[in-house]
């Protein structure tokens, strides 16, 4: 019997999204939607917009190299990488196995870790996995890394408004300032809400009514379980803060609305009135009358727990993977709340589904971290220096996209200017399918 | 400061493999080569072929299925549950959910784990996370389970001969017979030397003999470090036994060459005339004839260290994910050698490349784990109840399988007599890409 190390968790968070944008509002009018279909129906704003430059490999790359080069990382220290994708280019190779080259010059090729795949959770089992090798008795005594990556598109049509994608890394350790509590909750079953079936194509088969209902019956059931194991009996006990799973931002709105259902059915006593008709009518808040009392009923709690963490979401689009760990960078980043000592739910969801709950605390001597990611992940100046393209130039894209997924013998045609200095980028597909990836220098100039 | 539970690794160790197979020779002579050259030259005898009514779900369905019962393990003792697998179905959604369908009886639905993927190797990585998980602060208490399956399948010519498949599952625990030693060493590196990137075909892109090379290197590396730690002069004091992922007979006899190849260069006074030539000419044994005088060299010592572990392999072709475990079940079923007290070295090879070295020790009271293996997995029998099928016939149907693959509203074709009691399989693929298996009574007859 060896002892583990303590408070193993995140050391460092680093995010990359590409330097293009679409307005929603745009979309609306370009779609012929009714106004603020896209804007208040999902409540999202803009959504990232990928050039043939940028693909699951080459954002993996930039966000691995940043989050190494900001936090003074030898590649030497890292002893496991792991990739949390659905995006894949291969049904083999991994996206893991292209990372290495940032290792090669150091001449660490000894790093464990593969990608994890399922939906949008394969990013949060790779964190679970990372955190358990730290601490099993094959640690090393080296870091762990886990990036998520993904770029989510969908066909011409409203789902196209909930695309995004990006980059998030995190750098995994002991002794860190937001320590992964050891109880958690998952949920796991097979259903066909969302997937990938179709070879010939990168979109997925979606049914978006379907998918909501499994994402919130596996939410309740981890809440459920999770609250009664922590004994809190209302929402504001069990955490500070909430990240969720982000497709768009009226979903994660839903989500904490579920979780104050819940504890409404649990506990009536505690909430006033509508504790009365809960206990009264056995109220479900399905219907769109009663969903709505609850929706602003939870609102002053959700301004103050839920909303922090948003940011992100609403302007970068659906980041599958990152989608998370984004929602918590938003909350680090984006906002002054006071975050030491507190503890942030985190709720996972990957369609098909695999879905997870679990809390981070931050420690209370972590101010110095969150001045460093403040530092390291600048959001407003980053969504600030986006590129706006119009809807013609994002459909002539996506377009484009459908046309060469899967070719080889490829040539990128996007300016490589629209590329960030430093980040990596496709130069070619040769006729093999070897995907050939290069750096812009740190220096470059962007458009 | 918490402690870790001791002792784990293996608990249990379940095969499934279809009931068709073909004979190399009949291939042989159907392809028009010359006599032996599947035979001799790949040192392979037969392979498996699957019908169209077994794909990876259903394998992996029957496989874990079995496990269970065997075992006598209620879903409700299971904790975690992953794949490793390079044969997808969906780019989104894992095997893993499919796997879900045994545990709803049960009510048990908070199972993490997902799909490990990276060619042949994400069995390993889902072995390493689940031990992993079990020494970890959030481990439960319950047990594990690594379902490693695929199917291994090449386009018409010399490759096809490396078809094969199959399923392994393995029941994860504490104070476990066979117990993984927590030094091992991984090599991980960027290569196109197998990979699957045309979305259009399930084949991959392959050079054979550049596979080779990837496979000696990562081999080369992994064992030199972890030889050096563990202070062996020669391969047999490093282990008694020597399990390699097995893409066929002949490469694994080459992977034990080499790390005899490496003994004589460390230490060339242990190895006599051979250690002199070695030390005389600079011997590395790359040549047709200096690798002759080794390959006759080691013959004695492999005879008794790793032949014992090749007869799965030999018979199934290449099962990919589950090539190393089937060695290791090879081992410890087909044998009559004394395991007890012992230790096996076990090599896993993926392409792209992610490789790993580990060593299982066989607790010295095994005795009774390996009566029941060796019950639980009656090889001989196994392999005798299977039925050949003749080239046209494999021919015919791996040219459907072309012609299949990726469709939507399919209906498979293949009969079910062929499938074995108790084995789920395909009943049909709907109009939205939705697969749907049955079970096969257990005691329904067979072809």
């Amino acid at each position: 019997m060896a002892a583990r190390p303590s408070d193993v968790g995140i050391l460092a968070i680093e995010l990359y999204t590409p330097s293009t944008y679409l307005d929603q509002t745009e979309l609306e009018v370009f779609d012929k939607v009714a106004r603020g279909k896209y804007l208040y129906g999902l409540g999202q704003l803009r959504l990232s917009v990928f050039g043939d430059r940028e693909d699951v490999n080459s954002i993996s790359l930039t966000v691995l190299h940043n989050l190494l080069v900001k936090n003074n990382i030898n590649p030497k220290q890292v002893g496991r990488l792991e990739v949390g994708t659905e995006t894949l280019l291969d049904k083999s190779k991994s996206t893991k196995t292209v990372l290495m080259n940032l290792f090669k010059a150091s001449g660490n090729m000894d790093v464990e870790g593969v990608t994890s795949l399922n939906a949008c959770f394969g990013g949060v089992q790779a964190l679970y996995n990372t955190v358990a090798w730290i601490e099993s008795s094959a640690w090393d005594g080296r870091l762990g890394v886990v990036v998520l990556a993904d770029i989510a598109v969908y066909p011409k049509g409203p789902a196209r408004a909930t695309n995004g994608g990006g980059a998030v890394a995190l750098l995994i350790g002991a002794n860190a300032p937001l320590v992964l509590e050891s109880q958690r909750t998952s949920y796991v079953d097979d259903v066909y809400d969302f997937y990938k079936p179709d070879p010939s194509s990168e979109y997925p088969q979606l049914s978006g009514s379907y998918s909501i209902e499994c994402y919130l019956t596996a939410l309740s059931d981890c809440y459920t379980r999770l609250a009664a194991r922590n004994g809190s009996k209302r929402v504001e006990e069990f955490a500070d803060f909430f990240c969720f799973h982000t497709p768009y931002y009226k979903m994660v709105k839903r989500a904490f609305n579920r979780l104050v259902h819940l504890d409404v059915l649990r506990h009536p006593e505690l909430h006033g009135k509508l504790g009365e008709m809960a206990k009264e009518r056995g109220l479900l808040f399905t219907d769109r009358n009663h969903y709505s009392v609850l929706d602003r009923y939870t609102e002053p709690l959700w301004h103050l727990r839920g909303e922090p963490a948003t940011t992100l979401g609403k302007t970068l689009g659906n980041l599958y993977s990152g989608a998370l760990p984004a929602s918590l960078l938003s909350l680090i980043c984006d906002t002054s709340v006071d975050l030491l000592g507190k503890r942030v739910l985190m709720f996972s969801y990957g369609s098909g589904l695999a879905a997870s709950m679990f809390v981070l605390y931050v420690k209370p001597d972590s101010a110095n971290f969150i001045a460093q990611m403040r530092r390291n992940n600048p959001i407003r100046a980053i969504l600030q220096a986006r590129i706006k393209l119009n809807p013609e130039e994002f459909t002539r894209r996506m377009t484009k996209r459908e046309r060469d997924y899967g070719r080889k013998n490829y040539q990128p045609e996007d300016p490589v200017a629209e590329i960030q200095p430093g980040a990596f980028y496709l130069a070619k597909v040769d006729e093999k399918w070897r995907r050939f990836y290069e750096q812009k220098a740190p220096g470059a100039p962007r458009l």
